[in-house]
């Protein structure tokens, strides 16, 4: 297991010196669709403002009720969004709307305002929803790109420098335990200093992949340990104010998203996260299960790790998953009891 | 009576024939805060999109029970209507906003889906709740100046011209039937055209004013006749595409606003209605209240006529109408028993 003690934790503890979050306090709840309520409520249950913490309480609540009711669906969420957006800017007359295309910055912030009150979570478990053994899914998050570069097998999708080594391995099943192969994998992760390629300027693909499943399904590749980051949401921003105002941070956990393709299932988008990491119970955009969480192991063989490329240190960090995808006939099924 | 029968049935029955608006099918519901989720889900019940109309259903029952169940207070609900602007303007680096200060085109988009959707309207009713007997509010609006000039009893606060004639008088009383002296009461309200004197460009005071009871409570003053008026929600901004996608219209019902301020008594911000009007049951901001609905009759004596001051017309209409302030610790009292 990666030692989050280090970095991380001096953060999580920052935290609970200076602004009383203290995460080791966040009950244990099994992170799942159907918990994802209760994750909200414990996530604000630090707002230091009683009256603030009830309001947010009860319209959590009715937001996560609507959304399951009604079983709103991705498209008609995102149209929402969007309205709301719009609504924000008012009649065309009154603002002179200039956008900035670029990065992250323009994230929409009523998609990050849905994020913080885990209606995004909500709304992709319960229209990707998968059947009982198969990978669940995580959110896409605002750094994939399409066109990230192609690597066999055993290559690394990281450069040099950019943080801790880790070997990824395992294998793409079905629900019924067969290999899937030639399933192409897309890697993506916040390298070191928790940043993504997209994030720096001048920018390059980095910390990022493509590469497709054996016959008998395996995949390998090398990347870096990712570590936990602070979304880039100004603290002065509206959305920023009210994760402050509700006694929250603005961490993820750390963790490598995947998006998974493969002719006869549904495509899987989802990331694994790591056990240890003190930000688990509290990211800010919801988007933990724990069925995501994975335990890396520790290869200290100088051997193994030369074996495997790694040419500037003594050991590396190893974690070991198999995904289970499944068709969009289970995935239906899966949906319809969902959204029931 | 005012005979409605011209102008606004036309309007009526244009927008069945050519929207498939029935205003005659609207169900009869008594107006009041306690009605106030079934009237918007009846204004909605002609929404042509069937799942939009269960979406929206179930939204209106959650919005309207949040409010309830937080007792949110209007300064939060502002405050909650802001920062969904600001949220909706995103980042201060994404947008270049320059905010054009003028008229009615500045109504900030989001209090008009407040209002649209019933929320303005039940948080206006719940936090200045009135205790029985006294008179209800209803909403501000955006038309409201504080700066009208005060006029003596029996003036005209309308310029010839403006609209057909009309005659207000009657008394502020307490709840006990104690006539209040020295009452100030402001009025305002659109002319025969459905503008509003700050609508006009240039414009100048009109159909505005304030005056004070004598003695025994009595206020009288000359104005005009208001008629219905779409609101100035241009079809291809947001919320005014909700309103057509909802098969609703953005007609309000006539009515003359009124505001009256007396020395130990809560301020009263209400507005009257009138008996006959088409779109009583489909007001666009949800401001009617059954209570606030009152009756004219016609005054056919010309000498009546000529000695009340109208020069120009053979009859007028009277609007004779009491209302009723209730004291701050009255006030405070209704308000308990309307947020529990």
């Amino acid at each position: 297991m990666f030692d989050y003690t280090d970095k991380a934790a001096l953060t999580a503890n920052k935290l609970t010196a200076d602004h009383g979050i203290d995460l080791s306090k966040l009950p244990k709840i099994d992170m799942s669709t159907a918990s994802i309520t209760e994750i909200v409520h414990a996530m604000n249950s630090n707002c230091p403002d009683e009256r603030m913490k009830f309001v947010f309480k009860n319209l959590v609540d009715h937001l996560h009720d609507f959304v399951r009711e009604t079983s709103i669906t991705t498209e008609e969420w995102m149209s929402a969004l969007e309205f709301l957006t719009q609504t924000g800017q008012g009649n065309p007359s009154v603002f002179d709307l200039q956008p900035v295309a670029q990065s992250d910055s323009n994230y929409p912030e009523f998609k990050r305002l849905s994020d913080v009150l885990g209606v995004s979570s909500l709304v992709g478990s319960m229209n990707d929803a998968k059947p009982p053994g198969a990978t669940e899914v995580s959110d896409l998050g605002p750094f994939f790109a399409d066109d990230a570069l192609e690597f066999d097998n055993g290559a690394s999708i990281a450069s040099e420098g950019k943080g801790d080594y880790m070997w990824v391995e395992g294998k793409v099943l079905d629900t019924k335990g067969n290999p899937i192969s030639n399933c192409l994998l897309h890697a993506w992760e916040a390298d070191g200093h928790g940043m993504y390629d997209v994030q720096y300027s001048p920018g390059g693909s980095d910390c990022r992949g493509r590469l497709r499943t054996t016959d008998d399904g395996s995949f390998c590749f090398r990347a870096v340990v990712p570590v936990p980051y602070l979304i880039p949401v100004p603290s002065d921003n509206p959305v920023g104010q009210l994760i402050v105002s509700l006694g929250r941070h603005t961490f993820r956990p750390a963790h490598l998203h995947m998006m998974l393709e493969a002719p006869g299932f549904e495509t899987l988008v989802t990331a694994l996260y790591f056990k240890g990491d003190p930000f688990l119970t509290s990211d800010v955009v919801c988007g933990v299960k724990t069925s995501l969480i994975v335990d890396t192991t520790t290869e200290t063989d100088l051997a193994v790790t030369r074996a495997r490329g790694f040419v500037e240190a003594k050991s590396h960090q190893v974690l070991k998953h198999n995904f289970v995808l499944a068709t969009p006939e289970e995935c239906a099924e899966a949906r319809k009891r969902s959204i029931q």
